[in-house]
C-alpha cells in the first residue's frame, strides 16, 4: 500500500493563497470545485462578454501587476456598461510565463480583488496555467439586464444624435507617451498632463453607473475600445445608417487639448487610437436632454458630437470644416 | 470632410468568415455586438467553467487545428458533465501568433463548429487577438442544472463506493507515444493500440450523456484532468474523507493493458498522468446498481475502483496488494 496525503500542488497552493480570498460569492465554492453555480435574477437576460489582455499587446510588460489585473477586468466591465448591464461576476483565465514572480502574482490578485469589490463583480472561478509565451489574462464577465433590454449596437436611426461619455483620446496619447516619453511634442506637456494621459492608458474607467440610463434613453451604444471613428463606423454599419461627427466637438481633456495644440496631427491618434473605454451612443433627439440630465445625475458627462443620417459609412468633419485624412479608422489585430 | 466607408478590419473579416457561421444562437447577435444575451432556463442554476489550452502545454504544435478546437471545447464540456450540467453555450478567447496561417484558422473554426453542433453548445461570443507568444485558446462554457442540484466535489461520505467512467490512462500513454514514438516499450504495441492511445490524447470525450444520471445518484464527482489519483485526492480532501482505490480494478483499455504489460512501471503514468476526461464519482452503496444501470442506458460504462472511508488522504493499493510508489499524484503547472 502506498499512502498519499492530500498534498496540495503548487497550483492549488497559489490559488488558495491568492485567489480564494477574493472569490467570496457562495457559488464560487471557494474555488474548490470544477465550476461555479449562480442563479441569475428572474426576469433578466444574462449578458456575456470575454476579452483577453496580453503582455506587450494590451499592456506594457512593466505596467504594475495590480493595474494590469484591473485593466483586464475593466475592459470587460466597460462592455457590460455599454450594453446597459449590471455585473454579476467574472471568470479568470490566467496564463503565466515561468519567469513570473510570486510578487507579481500577489500584486495581480490584490488589484483584482480591489476591483471585484469596487465594481461588485465577484470572482466566480478560473483557470491558471503556465505558458511558454506571453502573460495572457482572459476574463469572461457576466452581467444582467431586465429581459429583452440589452442595449445593442444595432438600433441607431436617422435623426439620432451621436453622444460620447467623458473625454476621448487620452489613453492613445498616454500609450504614445509611454512608448516615446522623449517625443518632442509630448515633451511640451507639463507633468500633470503627462500623468493624466499615462493613467488613462493604464486604467480604464468603466461607465457602469450609466448602464440603466443607457437602457432607458439610447437607441444604440458600444464602448470605444478600438478608436472612436472605427467603433462608430461598426455601430453605423450594423444599424444600416450613416454617422457624421464633428471632430471639433469631440470632448478632449486639458491634457489632450495641450497635445493636439502642440501638434494638430495628433487629432488622428485621438479619434482612432482606441483604449478609451468611453461609451458612444445614439439618442433620439427628443430624448437628448432627459438622457443628459439622467447621465449627469450618475456622475457621467456626455457630449453631442454628431448625427445619424440615412445612408451608410462614417463622415468626420475636421476642425474648421477641413477634411481629416484618418490613416486607419481603428485598431485591428489582423 | 473625410469619407470613411464602413470598411471591415482584418479582424472583422476573419470573424465574419470563420466564426459568424457557427454562432447560430440568436443571443450571439451574429457576433456583431459587444456581448451576448441569453435567457437561462427558469428554475435552473447557471454552471460556469473556464479552461485554457495552450500550444506546447495542452496540445502539440502539430496537432490538427480542428482537433485542437474540439479539445479546447471538450475539456470544458467535461467539467459541465461532471457537475451534472447540460451545455447552454460557450465563449471563445483566441490568441493567435503572427505566423498562424488562414488554413489553420479555417480548420480550427470548422472543428469548433462541428463540436458546437454535436454537443448542442452554441458559440455565443468571443475575442480574437494577436499574441507575441504561444497560441492560446481559452473557452468559457456555460451550462445549467435544476436549481441547487450541481454535483459537487464535496459530498463523498464514508461507505460510498468510488467509480470511474470508461478507461483510465489512455491519454497519458498517448502523449508519451506522441513525444517518444520510438520508445522501446511503446514500440511493442500494435498499430491499432497506438492509434487508440494517440486519439485518446487528441480528443477527449466529455461524458455529457451521463450528466442527469450523476445528479440523480452520486454524492460527489469531478472530471479526471490532472490524473486519477491526484484528482481523487482533491475530491477526498474537500469532502473531508479518506479515499482508497485498488489499482488492479482501475479500468484499462486493451491498448493500455498492453503497454502496462510491456512495462509495469507505466501504471504510474496511467494513474497520475491525466488528460483522461473521464468522471470519477462517489456513490452510496445502495445506489450503485441503479446508478450503473442508468449509466449503461446512456452508453457509459462505470467501474467500481475503491471506497471512501473516514479519515483523510488517499490510498492506492497496488496490483497483487503491493505498494505503488507514485512519484507525483497529479499534474501541476506550478
Amino acid at each position: 500500500m502506498s499512502e498519499k496525503r492530500a498534498e496540495q500542488s503548487g497550483e492549488e497552493r497559489l490559488i488558495d493563497r491568492l485567489f480564494r480570498p477574493i472569490a467570496k460569492h457562495p457559488g464560487a465554492f471557494s474555488l474548490m470545485d470544477d465550476a461555479a453555480a449562480i442563479a441569475p435574477p428572474a426576469g433578466h437576460d444574462l449578458i456575456l462578454t470575454v476579452d483577453a489582455v496580453i503582455s506587450g499587446v494590451h499592456f506594457l510588460p512593466d505596467d504594475p501587476a495590480d493595474a494590469v489585473a484591473k485593466k483586464a477586468l475593466r475592459v470587460n466591465l466597460s462592455d457590460l456598461a455599454a450594453k446597459g448591464a449590471a455585473p454579476l461576476g467574472a471568470l479568470l483565465s490566467l496564463s503565466v510565463p515561468e519567469n513570473t514572480g510570486d510578487d507579481w502574482l500577489e500584486s495581480f490578485a490584490r488589484g483584482l480583488g480591489e476591483d471585484c469589490n469596487a465594481f461588485e463583480c465577484p470572482l466566480l472561478g478560473g483557470d491558471m496555467t503556465r505558458t511558454p509565451g506571453a502573460l495572457t489574462i482572459s476574463i469572461t464577465a457576466l452581467g444582467s439586464v431586465p429581459s429583452g433590454t440589452m442595449v445593442r449596437r444595432r438600433g441607431a436611426r436617422a435623426g439620432d444624435l451621436i453622444v460620447v461619455t467623458g473625454t476621448v483620446g487620452d489613453a492613445a496619447l498616454g500609450l504614445r507617451l509611454r512608448r516615446a516619453p522623449d517625443d518632442s511634442v509630448m515633451a511640451k506637456l507639463d507633468d500633470a498632463a503627462k500623468e493624466h494621459l499615462r493613467n488613462r492608458y493604464l486604467l480604464p474607467r468603466p461607465r457602469l453607473a450609466l448602464a440603466a440610463t443607457l437602457r432607458e434613453h439610447v437607441s444604440a451604444a458600444m464602448d470605444v475600445s478600438d478608436g472612436l471613428v472605427g467603433d462608430l463606423a461598426k455601430l453605423a454599419a450594423v444599424s444600416g445608417v450613416h454617422a457624421s461627427i464633428d471632430a471639433a466637438r469631440v470632448p478632449l481633456s486639458a491634457a489632450a487639448r495641450a497635445a493636439v495644440g502642440a501638434d494638430d496631427r495628433l487629432i488622428d491618434t485621438v479619434l482612432t487610437g482606441g483604449d478609451d473605454y468611453e461609451i458612444v451612443a445614439t439618442v433620439p433627439e427628443n430624448r437628448l436632454e432627459p438622457f443628459r440630465a439622467a447621465a449627469t445625475k450618475t456622475g457621467n458627462e456626455v457630449t453631442t458630437i454628431g448625427r445619424i443620417e440615412a445612408g451608410e459609412g462614417t463622415t468626420v468633419i475636421g476642425p474648421g470644416g477641413h477634411p481629416i485624412d484618418l490613416k486607419q479608422a481603428s485598431f485591428s489585430h489582423f
